[in-house]
């Protein structure tokens, strides 16, 4: 039988983007949808896409708080937090009392460290459950996963940093005296689905732009904390996200040093032995990433490229940022904790073109 | 046990977005494809989203010839055939004398006349196969699907124009005396794979521009053989092409005059009695198609609204061009032909945004 | 000396482009820019593209109102209104009591007759200046505009829609029992610089769609209004603006039926006898219209098509909406008006790509 | 009276852009274009913006060839080259040999050593005259570039990349010990006109990807000549192309580790003092480029931002990849050569949007 599945927050990209990946899952069913600012509406007219479809058209978005938690056990065996930091540690740690599984695709459970967490985010409403949150990194975390209550959905950019960069640390490749550069750029999408300025077509469509810079953007702790466990011993990076003209899609372009005498292939062999997945591919030599080749698929691409004139690794990682860098992996993570078919209701192939 | 598929012309985009498909399809596997350019590659090489892709990876481009056809028919129960017209008849014609189904993408079995035909197209190469083809059009032709061992895949504009203005032809809600204009926008995956001036993205990214009319784009007969079909008697339809600057989609925008006292609500309720389909949404009063909505799915969206002071209405629908206008719609009709899921393989969900 | 220019709405799309215009024009300089939101800016906080440009980074955007029109008058000798209507004749009619020149790009001055303005738009502030008002298309009011006190810029559609219909209409070639459509296709900057859901980058890139159709768009009177006048008898056309995914443009693609015998050459000779300009090209037989091709100038490109299979003519139009459809046209009539050399301030030539 | 402009290899997108700045101009008369490709055809139907426009749409492409030269001297008193590498050096080299003056937009005179010219490019046909051209970068050989009768226009990436970093090593700002990295995005204009899989509309809207990286992009010397000689010593530079989605445009984001205790205000300082130009702006702290904000126009921002959590220092550029990259910037060089005004011809404010 089906799991029953709610999403809070399910009327932005990253819910939009789960309804669609439950909608080709095997083994879930969406049971219950909330959304804060579209409460009772019908869903076909929040989300068009859905309008007509059959068992999603009708659904009503609903108003969530705290104390319809017990109530909502009833309907839903698992359930996608993906509201704003804090609103989704409430809300969803209310659930998770009640003993429903939650993949919380947020900040509020990424960081592990609190001060760091409150340094960068504020007040943390339910400090006592971070210890319980598996981070949802399928490659990284795949034996931490199984059995899973709380699940912390990796960010996007982070995603898209760690892939490459982690089993080069893990394996000692990397030079840890010379700076790590990770400069990033993702489509609109990221932005999420509020109109802003920036991501008004007229000012998108041609713009290519840095924002939040030179550690200034919250997604910096996160890469920090997951490539220090790797190296580890504690790093610091640069990292630059950069708005480009697409709807998906994040590429990340790493800088780093090899230690004396490590070669590419030794790079891409890293990968290999450390980001075992079927949604992800380690590029073969000469072959470089694109976000068009990941676009609607879980799949991560991951490539490396040594600079023999200035002895400068450049890694690098496409994926689509709602789906490997959000909704896809958050249902990966979900299908590892509960023993499914890794990829269930996840496309392995891109939309092309 | 799980369908054996072939495709002929594989690395084209129609081929693309079938191999997206089929790896969604629980009743489908891919055993075969073919490419003439890209003959003897790696399908990883010539489709990168593939790269790395258990099963599709490594499965090698053939060249296919007629002379393989026997051969062929214990490697595939099916085979796609999405090769330039005549082509398409010749190969296709081929594996279909050896008794595998075919789905014919290309315009070779859409049009019953061959004098039509050859006037648009040229000499066919097997005109006695076409009184065997059925018109792959699920929700026009649900009943001469089964067991149809001949699918003539129907055209994408032909797709947004049949759907939105037969129905009313066949209700007779028409005046016969008006014009009939098909006004439609199609991204540029449209035009196929291989580039050109048009396409280039510098010049198509800022640019929309008709192409073809005035009666000159071969898609004009197809329509016309539909409508004229629905609507009992011969019809002329003025078709405008356009090119949009997106990937994926075409909105087609008809105007008809209907026969006096006719409403808006007529026209819907003859789309909701002749489109039944679970790929279809008839839009509520008010809502318009766009195709943002549709993208990456099977779904149609349908429209209308009548300008109560010109006494024209506008009927309108949203598709998208490789699914719903080319590659989904040949798998949902072989889903009806096979008697699987009408939905099997097929997103029910655009990819939003 | 050059002429001393005011825009109240600088910081608007086409207040950007006046800026832009302005700063190519022999004749004119930039002496004060207003904006209601943004009062108190500096312009190059407002603008980023004219940061740290001399003479235009430290203008500040002041807060106009009607008391300070006779203030206004020692700076400006001409003043473009790019306000919301009702406020654009209120504050420029203030101006235009003081002497001061006015060229308005809202749709105050458009419409001849006071009681169709008040069904689309509401009551009018100044409805005793709308017979003082020049309509500013400069190939169709070029006797009419030299000394215009008041200049009543176009709407961008309209614009595309009377210059390759009027001349038909003019020459009598036109059947005028048969209905006239005029299906318009806009960039996404029409909408204006206010971010929407509509158009916010990921939902407008791969969006092509119909909006306000069916006799509901503002722009219909003033179409009607002026191809009325055209055909010597009252007209109605049904209208449909649609969203492209483009930043600049406007495609129209009207259809009407030409009386019997009439030929497509005739309606060639037609615009060419009635369209005399140094910013407009009647494209040659064959050629068809291209936003691309007229993107950032001042240029319009109209071109006809016979479909003679169904009687049907299809007469098009290119423009950039903010140039020829907004602020270059603006410059344009008051060139004329002026006497300057006609593209004084006006690129000939698109940017291309 | 205005100088006579030639341009061999009109019909590309740099040629394009000479012929719609040249158009603005005061003080240049286009009187000659020729083109290989489209030799014998008029002007207007190869590049469509100029259809109709008096004085370019009926100038025919001719054919040149070295034995021309003399011939074409009466015609022409300037004449910008933009041709392949080689072939530029050759029919450029036999116009300067009859006293034309020429202004380069190959790779031709770009470099100064030959031996790096012919590791990186093959064969030099002329090499003789690399000792008389000056590199037209014009904030950095404002000096050199009166009366030079050979004016090499410099690279697109290399102008993104010199115009932030140049400065802070002529300042001796910059720690020469560390990596200097060069992350570049560009347009997809950049791959030129002829049309291409990987600019292809459908595979480049969505795809943001890298290209020739890891030290094996022509323009990688270049930049580390501009450098080195900026910093009076051999440096090295990993230099990283990539793809945008986008037309025009190229924003570089370079990572470089400052000496101890230098500041980003020393930066900006340093920046101003060797950038004086009127197209430049040096942006205020806390203000970063944007592509948007520069397209069309010949005008450059540069921004910094010191990240000092890492100690890395993040110089970026956005420029017109068309404009200021390219087709501006030669015209820009012409304008100091001659002694006209900077900004002739020059757009100082982008179209915006």
């Amino acid at each position: 039988m089906a799991l029953k599945v709610g999403i809070l927050g399910a009327a932005g990209y990253t819910g939009a983007e789960l309804i669609r990946l439950i909608d080709l899952h095997p083994e879930l069913t969406l049971t219950y949808v909330a959304d804060r600012e579209h409460a009772g509406q019908k869903l076909g007219a929040v989300l068009p896409q859905t309008e007509g479809v059959a068992g999603l058209s009708d659904l009503t978005l609903e108003l969530f708080s705290e104390d319809l938690a017990a109530q909502l056990k009833k309907q839903v065996d698992v359930c996608f937090t993906a509201l704003p930091h804090a609103a989704s540690a409430s809300l969803g740690g209310a659930l998770l009392d009640q003993g429903v599984q939650i993949v919380d695709l947020s900040a509020d459970f990424r960081l592990r460290d609190l001060a760091t967490y409150e340094a960068w985010y504020g007040p943390h409403p339910r400090p006592e459950l971070i210890p319980r949150a598996v981070y949802g990194l399928p490659e990284l975390y795949r034996k931490e996963l199984p059995g899973a209550e709380l699940i912390a959905g990796p960010g996007c950019y982070p995603t898209s940093a760690i892939l490459p960069l982690a089993p080069l640390f893990k394996e000692g490749l990397i030079d840890l005296h010379a700076p790590v550069i990770v400069d990033s750029k993702s489509g609109a999408s990221g932005a999420g689905r509020k109109p802003g300025a920036s991501t008004n077509f007229s000012e998108a469509s041609e713009g290519m732009r840095p924002y939040k810079i030179a550690g200034t953007h919250r997604h910096t702790p996160e890469i920090e904390q997951e490539l220090s466990r790797a190296a580890g011993t504690e790093l610091r990076v640069t990292f630059t996200p950069q708005l480009a003209p697409m709807i998906r899609g994040i590429l990340t372009t790493a800088y780093v040093r090899l230690k004396d005498g490590v070669t590419e292939d030794q790079c891409r062999n890293a990968a290999q032995t450390h980001l075992v997945s079927e949604l992800l591919t380690v590029l073969p030599a000469g072959k470089l990433p694109d976000t068009l080749h990941v676009r609607g698929s879980g799949r991560a691409h991951v490539g490396y490229a040594l600079d023999e004139r200035t002895g400068t690794l450049i890694g690098m990682c496409a994926i689509d940022n709602l789906a490997r860098g959000a909704s896809s992996q958050a249902i990966h993570a979900l299908n590892i904790a509960r023993g499914f078919v890794e990829t269930a209701g996840i496309p392995r192939l891109a939309q092309f073109p």
